[in-house]
């Protein structure tokens, strides 16, 4: 194997990921996991599925209804042409994307620790190098647009032309995992900078369904040549198992994109129920609220407050994040804790913190269950809280 | 654009591809063009589909069967386990992760010339050399494996070690467009040759289940950990519109490539689906057996002889070719006819010629239809040979 000529990268690094090829959840035990919708997808899917044409599954995928779909998604926000689509297999699938078009000879990109630990594992294993700003613990992991701009101006200053230093920028909006959202107007600042040095930024919206629409980058792709924006139906919108996601941007960076990927992305019954689910944002709204029901429970029990947002009442604190949002990050004040392990034991499976850069195992990553489920949850919260 | 630090094949490079986004047949015409059989994909699976459970559209893919079905296929050749498979988007997606496990500064692949479009295409977007050895029209296409190694031998006096030119060879075997294939003793040739100058050879099988199991790369992988064999259910099994297929490899070179790719590739219902398909064999010995039917009727038009192998009987001709194989590759002797273009007037819409390296639009590759509506294709065959 050393001697084919394959990357060092992939000969030497170890790849680190949440991912897992099966759940081992325990019996009558709560998933908190996955980053999926607990409520699943919209109903009306099941139709689309029942009643598809299975010929269909036999020429290559030609369907326009999920480029109809997504357009019709953003009509009230922006019009999005064909030309700024491109249908992906997940977002996961459009980050490698995105990697790729860029020379990876001496990149290196700006990102935020901690996020999506796939990203950047993809990211060096291609050769990209990855310099993260670190979200501090003592700051409760809140996102500082002032304190990321600075970094980035610190190596401009050094380099006398940041465009030397950073090749992009890549955020993920919500944070993935404290499920934090950083502002559109400070998105905006740091794209209007980006351009100025001629850097591209990415932003990954995984999570972006649980935010209002009026602050997804998508808004803003139409002013900025340098932006890229991902989403993925597999969250929110609850088909993880389909495989389905997008990206968008300015028409000249798709046609970028195209030229170096798979033209039938995305399969036909694939496009027919992304298509279907998209157009339920109702769906959405109804999870969006339980999530916030419950975030407000665990706040209550931790004793979050505007002086102590991360929760005075015990060990166990909540980082900086979206109550809509379906993820958050907990992390306990003994350093040695396992906390997952602590979780586990008492019946709820969450990530483990060391799965992400920046974190370790004092920390997790708990996705929010079905409201139904959240006793078993809450109760675990209270009771670590206490340890 | 030309700023924002992308690659500048991306920028500079036209991308040619025969993929459509949608086709435009004539009313009442024939479509020879995409590779998909003709014939579908077994019926059974339509009941997978029917009764498939909706709720598994939302957890991320966890499904083990396609993985089992993959070995239950081959179990009479080769013991294949699941660290032996990578299943992936179609074979397109399969290409595009085995280009990238390679350091592609300064990499050259040694390829076949005409061959799959779309592989070449990426390669050199991600700026691989594509240096590749023609297909002689004076000798009907054919792939002569002694001077494939010449070519290779040549190119090591050259540099007095062949490993500093080649970094990997792609064959795709069947050839895409002529259909004809290289018996398994000369695959093993040129893979023992490649593995002595530590050279990955990757043989593309998108087509292989069309020629004999026993003569299929995947009997050799465990032989060879410089072998990579890259397989889809896209064209045999008919489901093109599903996407997905699969690489067969050595465990170690497996595990390189699931470093840098999405851990949850191929949706939940497309592994079910898969695993039905791959199971009925049955299904493209039928399909086989119509094609070879039919090309025998167009070696009998053409004059196909041992002494003219493309035919002499007008000026149409059969490119070498595998009778079982749903494509071929027909050219003409005049070089200024547009041969689409002639098959298009007469209600058959294939591939032009011009849309794969070292062709020209004199010729064209034809993707046999069903038997039904094989008496256009006939009559057109023998219209355009009299031209």
């Amino acid at each position: 194997m050393k001697n084919l000529k394959i990357r060092k990268e992939l000969l030497e690094q170890e790849k680190i990921s949440y991912a897992m090829d099966h759940i081992e959840l325990p019996e009558g035990g709560v998933d908190c996991s996955e980053g999926c919708n607990p409520y699943g997808f919209p109903q009306a899917c099941i139709d689309v599925l029942r009643n598809f044409d299975p010929a269909r599954l036999g020429p290559y995928p030609h369907s326009p209804a999920l480029y109809d779909a997504i357009s019709d998604y953003w009509k009230e926000q922006i019009d999005v042409e064909r030309g700024n689509i491109l249908l992906t297999d997940g977002s996961i699938s459009a980050l490698y994307i995105v990697n790729n078009i860029f020379d990876t000879h001496n990149a290196v990109v700006l990102g935020v620790s901690p996020q999506f630990t796939d990203y950047y594992m993809h990211a060096g294993m291609i050769g990209i190098e990855y310099a993260p700003y670190q979200l501090e613990k003592k700051n409760n992991y809140k996102f500082e647009t002032d304190d990321f701009l600075e970094m980035h101006y610190e190596e401009a200053e050094e380099d006398t032309a940041i465009g030397k230093s950073y090749n992009f920028i890549y955020i993920d909006n919500p944070n993935n995992p404290t499920g934090q959202c950083i502002d559109i107007s400070d998105i905006e600042r740091i794209v209007k900078e980006a351009v100025k040095f001629d850097i591209t930024v990415i932003i990954d919206e995984a999570y972006g369904d649980f935010m209002p629409k009026e602050n997804s980058a998508v808004t803003l792709f139409a002013k900025y040549p340098n932006l890229i924006v991902v989403r993925t139906l597999s969250k929110a919108f609850g088909l993880a198992g389909m495989r389905v996601g997008y990206i968008i941007a300015h028409k000249n960076m798709i046609a970028c994109m195209k030229k170096m990927v798979n033209p039938y992305m995305v399969g036909e019954l694939t496009r027919e129920i992304a298509a279907e689910a998209i157009s339920h944002r109702d769906h959405i709204e109804k999870s969006m609220a339980d999530f916030a029901a419950m975030k407000c429970s665990i706040r209550k029990a931790l004793g979050c407050s505007e002086e102590f947002p991360g929760g005075d009442k015990g060990r166990l604190h909540l980082a900086e994040t979206l109550d809509t949002n379906s993820l958050m990050l907990l992390y306990h004040d003994d350093p040695d804790i396992d906390l997952s392990r602590e979780f586990l034991s008492r019946g709820v499976l969450v990530i483990d913190g060391n799965d992400f850069k920046g974190l370790d195992s004092s920390s997790a990553r708990v996705r929010l269950p079905v409201i139904s489920e959240f006793p078993v949850l809450l109760s675990a919260i209270e009771d670590i809280n206490r340890l």
